[in-house]
């Protein structure tokens, strides 16, 4: 039999003795605890602790913890095991096909409910994993006409976060405040460099060594959400535009999986604009 | 005023509630810890903690830790700061020089006692640095003779680590006894590839397209004691056996100064053949 | 139109002038260069060449080149294009979706011919591409009946390289004989480290604080053959065999992706057991 | 006898038979070529060649290579040795220690003639390895007086490069036109990410999983000048700023130390703002 595995997050302002009494909680109620990683961010004084523990649960579990720490403290009780996403595109296959086969294989604790794409081409892509592919075109319609249809189609879904798979439009405000903290994207560059379109032409221009990607949480602000995780290749003079372009896929790629990957592994806090990612 | 900051290091068989046990104790002490770091070696059921905590420790600390934990328990308690080296080397001097530059700038808490070498030609690099040099031949005598020899010399000092800038020769058991878990070697490959000697000279051979070093404790076994840290630079096939050798030190200098920092720092547990690093 | 793009790949002993001579040739013919890389085995005393150039190649151009270069030298005239592949698995998804998805995608030069496979697991993910699959059951029969078989059902396509992508099996030498240096393999370790079965669980045993993987042509010695590409990823004494195994599988299915992208593009000679790639 | 080894270098615009013309000449004078490198940017239909050759150039050899080339090429004839330095720096020890040593040891083909600084604090370190160190205060004089100051000192010796390894003042257009494509910085962060000052800091605010180094030509434009070499480390959330400029540190003496020893042996190309650099 297969003990289900629980995860406890918390964060709150950091005092004295919040190690100490949140084990007490899990000590009193014989948890048999798997990890615990804790860390307390200095500039604004806040803690976080991520703990894994094998045994059910008592239902006031999240009660008993709140009673033994500060009043603003979040304590989540949550499980491992899959998550649900929703995958946003536009042409570009090399992200989609890795959430694709990483999910079929169970390389990813995922499931993909639906891909919503802007064009039509990575439709055969995805309807060769028997997943709902929706074509909501952007054309002739304003770009609030065209996130509110995208909105209805997914939220006849019940998914846990949106990833932008290299979804190639940039979302308006309200769209981003409906999925608050539950939207990831891919970006073409190792942010805060190449921001904007183009990165891989402005990266051969600069005649840069190095290019890379970043995987961040979507906020209003385009390109300045918490980072989750980056990742580099060398390239050189005889690169063109289009095989640093190459290159880049293959990053952008296993940045975006490993970011997902710590995401719904419940690795991830935020702090301000700035991520805690317990590895 | 500079407040010390303290470091308990604690292994014992794993068992439910030590972190909540070891955190008592130091919150009703009213110690403010600084960080917390855990791991259960699974195989062999054995717990590791390390905590840093401010304010000064009783005198009963370690006595109270041990009546809460397993019998069997070790608890270390110790402090940041410098600890004391007694340097080891042959007539290479990349590695004897980035521990010289980063002890004399404060890049790596530690002080050198001593650099005690089996050729002169190092000697006027370590008298730059007002250091004394300690030549002692190992030619016309026998190992055993020579490594006494080194023996005296190095014991006239009182220091924490010894470590092997590039010293080429193995050492007998009886001195690797003598310094057990104290003896810090640089290894010139990505262990457990090339052991032995010339090992640029066997990757020129056999073509490969990385090259790496190995900073590991040294023990009786030669090239098999605990890896403490690796790191790697790629190269080609165009690269001669002299440059995968500069290469190589390029990447061993790093690869010590890393590893003994994370050892001063009292970052690195032992378990079996194995390291625990908390960084 | 699309001009064709023509490879000249040539080898011979090392002498004065052979970049004059030949380029001499091709100045003659009027084609226009785009790239010209050369190499000499000092060791070997050994002449390597490999030159893209626009235009119709003359139909002598092969018999000028061996008109002004030794007896015994290599000339081969070829161009870019797609290669076919025959591709050999066993139950692992991981190396075969990631050519899968290139070859569909037009990210490798590679068409697939056909998948060949000792168990039945990886059936569906083909059959998604609409790509022949062939199981041929090594059990019940001996080594060399399974491999006659392979050989049986391979040699009904036209193919130019067979890939073994995670295929769990040592293939005897007739095998190899019959497709020398036609054989593509990724080895789960950076090799010369690990070499065998289990590299990950003798990595964990071993406590390495980096994993590789290293792809290689295959040769009648198990693990010996030339190398092509490697890669590694760091690693923690908290990664569990498991999760060794998984980064493994994301660095392996990029190093065979590396490797073959270069091999298909005609830029790896062979030079005794080593490899020259020009990239 | 060690025959010297010299280089060639010449740079024109592109056009069809230009390697057959400079590898004639070379063989009709019966130089022993070691090696040959050339280059194309597609952009500016611009050719760049570097061979290393064995045997004493003939003293028309520049000119007989101009015969055969377009009329507006540059040929340059020079020789693999040393390159003499002049060194400017600030209070910061690591990238002027690196350079030391690597100087003294013969990893870099460099003589340092003089190092000149705007703070006292790095006399002890280069009066160790009997240098000349100037000290020449910016405190109470313009910028103006204060590089006229820096010019009149370091013009009393000959050099070949100026080295920025930690000076952390921006120098005025007459200063850097003064020495044009001859002085090489190291920048603190992975251009063009965190231009300017406090890179960092910025890292930190910014929450970034990967920091780097950049070492390029000055140029009159700040941080925008022509890149020579970069690389990276990976950070976390729990890396202070000064733990991330101790990591950065590192990576930006190696970079520099990297970019510096390609210039001097005669590697890097300038070609509009990017360099073609030939490793």
């Amino acid at each position: 039999m297969n003990v289900p595995t629980h995860i406890l997050l918390i964060e709150c302002p950091d005092e004295t003795g919040l190690v100490h009494k949140i084990t007490g909680v899990l000590y009193r109620n014989s948890y048999n605890v798997l990890s615990n990683q804790e860390f307390v961010d200095e500039d604004r004084k806040h803690f976080f602790m991520r703990t894994e523990f094998v045994g059910e649960p008592h239902p006031h579990l999240v009660a008993e913890l709140q009673a033994v720490l500060p009043a603003s403290a979040s304590v989540r009780l949550t499980h491992t095991g899959k998550r649900t996403l929703v995958v946003m595109v536009t042409k570009e296959h090399h992200c989609l096909a890795e959430l694709l086969i990483r999910s079929a294989y169970n390389e990813l604790p995922a499931k993909i409910a639906a891909v919503v794409a802007n064009h039509e081409v990575l439709r055969p892509l995805v309807e060769k994993f028997d997943l709902p592919f929706h074509y909501i075109s952007h054309e002739s319609i304003s770009r609030e006409e065209h996130e509110a249809a995208v909105m209805q189609v997914i939220n006849r879904y019940t998914f846990d976060y949106i990833v932008l798979a290299k979804y190639m439009r940039v979302l308006l405000p309200p769209f981003v405040a409906a999925y608050r903290h539950r939207i990831i994207n891919i970006h073409h560059s190792l942010l805060p460099a190449f921001i904007g379109a183009s990165p891989y032409k402005q990266a051969f221009e600069r005649g840069v060594k190095i290019i890379g990607a970043t995987s961040h949480f979507v906020t209003e602000e385009l390109d300045k959400g918490p980072i989750i995780a980056q990742s580099v290749v060398p390239t050189t003079h005889a690169s063109s535009p289009a095989e640093m372009a190459q290159a880049g896929r293959d990053v952008e790629k296993l940045v975006l999986a490993t970011a997902l990957k710590l995401v719904l592994e419940e690795r991830v806090f935020l702090s301000g604009n700035k991520t805690i990612v317990f590895e």
